[in-house]
């Protein structure tokens, strides 16, 4: 336990120095703490939501006295004139004094970027044992979430079954292309997904805001030829651009470009968005890369563009290039669900002999990165 | 007619510069109209789709011939010797040369932003209208996406009706709060919205990523005491920081913030996100305003957290400020969309005889601008 002689008010009570029990010095402001207080006049019991708002705290919030007591931080606030009680280690998990800027395109600790290395150990999951066992859907959605896809195998060979997927941990998201939609070769198609041509590693929907976040496909026929799928990170893809090209990666990540569908009746879906997006602080966020559906790019300035087409071309190739993907061809009752802000999806060609049907769907990535999140919870809660 | 003098090959056939019929002069680069050639074997007939990747362009893509020919211009590429034709107009519609920066936190014109003075003239529709009469709807779309909100009165009295709001233009985004969800008084409350208590202007679900970009809240009954709705719009309120303390704006959108929710068994919900979202090139696209679930902020330095704090705090009351709201209480048929990226709703608290009983859905604003572009489409082309 911490002494008293651990804990300093500074700044005239408007925040303190407290030696934590990771080992780290850290100050916190008296306002940040009062806004963070978990008790229960605060935060609801239950479901824990915010009680007040800011107002509510008084604007010349100042600490007048720190104290341990039984390992627990004692804080009375002025002038409200009032203790509140906190967890050492809650703020040893929450401390922002000392943050480093990082390097712009930094991936988010839980990610891991990967490229056809990654062909001996894809992530996989078994459908019976991940409807059944919390435990083997926990360990498929941590590979998800690591990887930004996952193979499922042994699901079952029936139109729909693409549903049972996505129950598992979430929702899909209806669009104007149904609940769900049918991948085979279709006369007079509304997409070129729906021919046997092959596709370029792309994104899907890029041209809706926000783009769906998941794709799940489902295999239930693959006799024809070729037609195998192949999944790129396009989180590595960009990382490579930068590091062989810092200006390119920079450009694709401030200009934002155009995308546009309007191949159906009543539907005209456009959007302005980077191709690499970054988080105010340079986080790498989404990936947005669709030959097919980019439209003109109009907001690169004129001495810019022959750089940004450079680098947009060398993104291109970088995707292209074999040793950055991962292929497989699924077998009836096989699919795959991909993270569609990072992991671009592509298939072969096919024709000949033989049938080639996979349905889609599109699902979100909050109710997955949840439902794993709860899992992951309640584990440590249990050990 | 532009003359033939009137193009120009430059940079050794790297770019043109041409008169466009819009008066102005601009350049274009080879690599850029090669790519956005609208011939039928770099775009499929029927939906438009670029059947090329840059990566099939030659890298040393250059103009060897350029001419008009019938008001059309006829461009002649090396070293593929094709000559493609542009509609000058087009070109006109899509030039990049002279692009003026413009300042963080522009929005885009279609939108305007609004404060109490649009109490007056509230975007409203009649359901029966709308769900009958393509203009009458293209109208009410029209507000929606101009001013982040609009109403809808006259429509049915019974449980689901919000389903034929989304019905209108689009697809309802399913959550773990399910396809709708009843707010109305709760015992033991999964959420503070179920309960009588009046809450804060917020943008729902801060915490998903994505968020759920559009709500609808429909009313079935409403004769409790208070209860009213207001809107507020949180573009204008960004705005009004930014000239008030520009450099608290800045760290709202700098910085990102957290928010989270897991207020239900099996639900964790966490984001990373700004409060102030921009593009990167300043446009403003998003607002995250929820003092229910904003958790501890860490990515913000200890130096430059009491700032924050500060424009955080000034922020809420610029937001709390009644001459920025909208208000108005719902009858039962009567219900409310609001863009969930950008307007704030609150509600007054309510209590005594009576009751309150509305029900909410989440939708996505790709759908409501698409059936919105798609009849503007239809009604230039009729005109």
């Amino acid at each position: 336990m911490p002494a008293k002689t651990e804990i300093q008010i500074i700044d005239e009570g408007h925040a303190i120095a407290i030696a934590l029990p990771n080992g780290t010095k850290q100050r916190f402001h008296a306002v940040w703490l009062r806004d963070n207080a978990w008790d229960e006049t605060t935060r609801a019991p239950g479901n824990s939501q915010r009680l007040i708002t800011l107002g509510d705290i008084p604007v010349d919030t100042r600490i007048s006295a720190a104290e341990f007591e039984a390992g627990m931080l004692h804080l009375t606030f002025q002038p409200e004139n009032r203790t509140i009680i906190y967890d050492p280690n809650w703020l040893a998990g929450h401390g922002y004094d000392g943050n480093q800027s990082k390097a712009s395109g930094w991936t988010a600790p839980d990610i891991k970027t990967w490229d056809a290395g990654l062909n001996a150990s894809i992530p996989i999951g078994d459908f019976g044992a991940v409807s059944r066992s919390q435990e083997a859907l926990r360990d498929w959605l941590y590979g998800v979430r690591r990887y930004g896809f996952g193979k499922l195998t042994g699901g079952p060979v029936e139109s729909g079954a693409l549903f049972k997927v996505a129950e598992l941990f979430g929702y899909i998201r209806e669009t104007n292309y149904g609940k769900h939609f049918e991948v085979r070769t279709e006369v007079n198609p509304s997409n070129l997904a729906y021919t046997g041509l092959g596709l370029q590693a792309h994104t899907d929907n890029p041209y809706r805001d926000p783009v769906p976040t998941l794709q799940i496909l489902y295999c239930l026929e693959n006799s024809a030829q070729g037609g195998e799928n192949m999944v790129v990170d396009g989180f590595r893809a960009a990382e490579r651009l930068r590091e062989e090209n810092p200006r390119g990666f920079e450009l694709l990540t401030r200009y934002c470009a155009n995308f546009e569908y309007s191949g159906s009746a009543g539907v005209c879906l456009r959007s302005r968005r980077p191709m690499i997006e970054l988080a105010p602080d340079g986080e790498l966020v989404g990936i947005r890369f669709n030959n097919r559906s980019t439209a003109a790019i109009t907001d690169v300035p004129y001495e810019d563009m022959a750089d940004y087409y450079a680098a947009y071309r060398r993104l291109g190739e970088i995707i292209d290039d074999t040793s950055m993907e991962v292929t497989f061809k699924l077998a009836p009752g096989e699919s795959f669900i991909v993270d569609n802000t990072r992991v671009l999806h592509a298939r072969k060609g096919y024709s000949g002999a033989g049938s080639r049907w996979l349905q889609g769907c599109y699902a979100d990535k909050d109710g997955l990165l949840s439902t794993l999140s709860a899992i992951e919870l309640q584990d440590r809660k249990a050990a």
